[in-house]
């Protein structure tokens, strides 16, 4: 239990028999600011647990690096709220991240988003291409998984949970008050640990946006499961880069909108 | 109903009994690009309806603008994906936020977040400070009324629902991909239709983050109704701001976490 993510409150609950002070679990928003070799790339608000990770998995998912050794240092300065990183070489994508602003619907994780990467990405995501199939008793089973390891955040309600899973299970999951963090932080742990993605497949909390997509296929995935809905934006660059998604994952049932295939 | 905000696809569906091939609507994701004064200030990502709105909302909201008449002219080239803008003048921050680069947790509405935008918004909340109080059954039944009008896109999943309310009722609600941008296009409507404030309240379907209990703050209302929970974060803004924030308004009870005394 990341403690830190969560404070406590003493607030007033209405019930129908009316007011009653007790004591509540909210979670906490960070800032984060990226100093990319002395200058400063962005600020992000996050849950503060594995900060170097999600700023590793946020660089990597920008296309700033392509590999974990392409950095040389990184220092985190958790009271004042920055992450120093140099990086070996800064590549092309910098400058036009440092001259770009594009919000996402939800959350800005790339400005890039629709305009640069894609044409980056479907050539990566053609290269990283590896096969893997479920069944619907995995997709069943990996949802409720995700949702039981989310259990010590239900009570705050508002944060993302994802995780990286086989069909064994979970390989690791986050959390995050912003839905790109949460896979940012699993793209940054993955880099570092040189985590095999043969046979993994995502699992999301909220809806899958463009955004999310892009980052499931950055990561390397090519199945993408979540409990919400998919946007039309993020099903038609499934359709692009062959990748699976899976919404609307509730009780005994869900859907499939694209590459039904690696369902069987 | 908004068409443009939904698409129909065909998808296959899986229940105990195996899959199905069905109908399904999804939301649509259309990237707006806000060109001010021959710049191009920002590209965001929304659901494509009240986009006039949507760009004052947003302008306002960043302290770009104060009044409707600080714009000159606005034309909106939907094709394309481009709104410019004329205003008569520009103030300091369009600098300040030309070169700043903010992610806020979910989902970008303003990189100055908490950096500047903070002073500003003190003591403007301060001077426009209405007071509104309503009862329990008035919050419980305002947040039926906001999920009673998005039915219709209730369908589609992972759309956010926000309303402006008095205690007779919802005034205006509106719908988007992206939280912040449902909140913009109320803030922008009532700018351009010099609304009244006077009682009012906002009833949002998300999360209250510090930027959606800014964002209400600007807009000029001192109380938020939510389905779901604070940030840490929003309630030190609220308790700065003077603002009541309701969470977890769900079934007949829910969580006062600020200034109670509005909820009487």
């Amino acid at each position: 239990m990341e403690n830190k993510a969560v404070t406590k409150r003493s607030i007033r609950t209405y019930k129908e028999s009316g007011f009653q002070e007790v004591e509540d679990i909210v979670a906490t928003e960070y800032p984060l600011t990226l100093k990319v070799n002395g200058e400063e790339l962005v600020t992000m608000v996050c849950s503060p647990d594995h900060l170097e990770d999600l700023a590793i998995g946020y660089l990597a998912s920008e296309g700033l690096l392509k590999k974990y050794s392409d950095v040389k240092r990184i220092r985190l300065d958790e009271k004042k709220g920055f992450i120093h990183l140099e990086l070996t070489h800064l590549n092309a994508l910098y400058d036009q991240l440092q001259n770009k602003r594009y919000l996402s619907s939800c959350c800005g994780g790339s400005r890039q988003g629709f305009v640069f990467a894609h044409d980056a990405l479907t050539a990566k995501s053609m290269k990283t291409r590896r096969s893997v199939q479920i069944s619907p008793e995995v997709c069943l089973k990996s949802m409720q998984s995700l949702q039981e390891s989310a259990e010590t955040f239900k009570e705050t309600g508002g944060v993302h949970n994802a995780a990286l899973c086989n069909d064994q299970g979970i390989i690791l999951s986050r959390m995050d008050i912003g839905r790109h963090n949460a896979l940012d932080k699993i793209y940054g742990y993955c880099l570092r640990n040189q985590i095999s993605l043969d046979g993994t497949f995502v699992v999301f909390s909220g809806r899958i946006s463009s955004e999310i997509l892009l980052k499931t296929a950055k990561i390397g995935c090519e199945l993408v499961l979540s409990k919400s809905a998919p946007t039309e934006r993020a099903l038609e660059l499934a359709e692009e880069l062959g990748i699976t998604t899976v919404g609307f994952i509730r009780g005994n049932s869900f859907n499939v909108y694209t590459y039904p295939e690696r369902i069987k």
